[in-house]
């Protein structure tokens, strides 16, 4: 059985097309009281651009805060809300930032329509009912979530997506203009997001040749950005697509050891998805020997400092239980190792790759 | 303003998924007594795998014609076949075949929602209403059909898409097995369309960094199949992902030259499409220099013999009617010449390329 692949239906590429946000909203709207909730990244909170979002009066604006990884509880806490904002089902959802930001906007369009905790639906297809309307824009090139299945969440027990058919968006709108003003390693970090995506889907063992062309695609331009000498104009509308393009590939591929380590760190370091990658990407030659060497060659390009010794002061617990969560990752590990995985991957070697970090 | 690009929102690609349609189909069917379309290329009526559709009693099985390119007048036949097998809506149309039979599906599922004839809705975003559920499952890859807006039909005076954000499949189901059998002309004729979308998209002046992107690996994946050494498996493989992957560039640009002249010799001719293209791209190596030069190289390495002196014979009458057909494409000349086309492709200039095929 092939997977049957749900792809974002309308998407809208161009610079500016951030003005088209209002026409696509007035396609949605139900009737003169229903809201539109737009969540938006709070970094963004005095950006000119802001102030020409199509918020009408009875729309509601949250700006919310993404220095920590998203939270199955902060999603609880939104989508409350929202729904004591109104007490009209809201038309749209709208999530205007990178990838957590686009996750919350997933993850609470979908807590509007299906009861209980966030953390109930971590896991894969544990959703029941479509969730409300909802339009990613990224202002972030590289995490894939702006047509991802999923939506990754920390919760009580585990760092893991509400994978599911009803969870990527119903529209999104690709601005390059969003994320030209990006800090620098951020930019950096978040695209090799989407380099990582495209290697982990392309050695990986559930590869296939649909996934196959997207992931080299996405790779390409990867390197046109990171390795190349394109100005940063230009640069920006390939990292966009790159994203699009990794994403849509592990949709129907899988991930692998990168970040199945890298939710470790961030479950229990709290470590952004972004760095905390590269940071595991680095030590991971032996899984990935060309492709790390061809990222150490971009680190060392765009001149970024990749934090070190991230492990050193770490626990015996805090270890153990990166360990566990790591390796609580089945499909990434068995894309990566193939079927066996348990045997090579043993929670001892799991140990010893966290210590070098 | 940016398109809203439309893309299909739900697709398996696999060997032997074609297995999985009835699984498909049964999360459509709304009650015991409403009928699935199956449009099938009649070239297929005998092969193994037409008896294992997932076909019940009141379902229709309908093998189609595509020995000429699909007309509205046959759009117009089927619908009225349809609607009078059943006074109950289908639940669904699947489309099986090429690029013709695909477009026939998709026609077809429009014209049972939307009244009049096929005719009236050739142009742009003419079509007021939603389809019913549609299926495609390409049988030849290049077309594009699977992923396209458009499903391109001759009427009484024009061949022209029904181009609509309702023409695109809802679900398409990509199975590799099935183009395998395609005779070798044809599999190479209709590879080019993808190669020639590819090039049309890429030189054009609508083109942008997604399009580009989408483009590129389409026209990669061409190029590996039909000059590189691969084999037959993973050849069919490749060109099913170009396909689709040229026909979203296209979506998200447009067509040049290449296929506005085609769609001219089809009018007057009933020049099939693939051939048509590699006839005419052949001949314009003024737009399109190297890929001219790299296409002669795949028709050499594939040992294609082109029909040669198609308008050796035509009259000046058929003449003017395939350049009226030809420069009535305003869009497919503005994307390939930019916005003063006219003054550079004048009737005369039409006439004569015409007369070198």
């Amino acid at each position: 059985m092939y997977k049957n692949l749900r792809v974002v239906p309308q998407l809208i590429f161009g610079r500016g097309s951030l003005s088209q946000l209002g026409d696509v909203l007035s396609r949605r709207c139900t009737d003169a009281g229903s809201p539109v909730i737009f969540l938006i990244d709070d970094v963004h909170e005095e950006k000119p651009w802001v102030r020409t979002l199509p918020a009408r009066a009875h729309d509601l604006m949250i700006f919310v805060n993404c220095d920590v990884e998203p939270k199955t509880r902060y999603v609880d806490e939104l989508s409350q809300r929202v729904k004591q904002f109104s007490n009209r089902r809201p038309d749209a959802i709208v999530g205007i930032g990178g990838g957590s930001t686009m996750d919350l906007a997933k993850a609470v369009s979908l807590l509007l329509t299906n009861p209980g905790s966030a953390a109930e639906y971590q896991g894969w297809d544990l959703v029941k009912y479509p969730g409300i309307y909802k339009v990613g824009v990224p202002t972030l090139a590289g995490t894939g979530a702006e047509v991802s299945r999923t939506t990754v969440l920390t919760g009580p027990v585990r760092k893991l997506g509400i994978n599911s058919d009803f969870t990527p968006f119903d529209q999104i709108v690709m601005d390059p203009d969003l994320i030209s003003d990006a800090p620098r390693d951020q930019r950096f970090f978040t695209g090799m997001d989407s380099y990582i995506h495209a290697v982990e889907s392309l050695r990986g063992t559930y590869l296939n040749e649909f996934a196959r062309a997207l992931a080299e695609k996405s790779r390409d331009l990867c390197r046109e950005v990171f390795l190349g000498n394109i100005p940063d104009r230009e640069a920006d509308e390939k990292l966009m697509v790159s994203s699009y393009l990794g994403g849509l590939s592990i949709a129907y591929s899988q991930v692998g050891a990168c970040h199945a380590l890298s939710y470790g760190l961030a479950f229990v370091l709290g470590t952004r998805h972004g760095v905390g990658n590269c940071l595991v990407f680095d030590q991971i030659e032996e899984f990935y020997k060309e492709d790390v060497h061809e990222f150490r060659e971009m680190v060392a390009r765009q001149k970024i400092a990749l934090p070190r010794n991230l492990c050193a002061k770490v626990t015996d617990e805090q270890l153990n239980e990166m360990v566990r969560v790591a390796l609580s990752l089945h499909p990434l590990w068995e894309n990566c190792l193939g079927p066996r995985w348990c045997e090579i991957m043993t929670p001892e070697r799991c140990r010893e790759l966290y210590r070098r970090m």
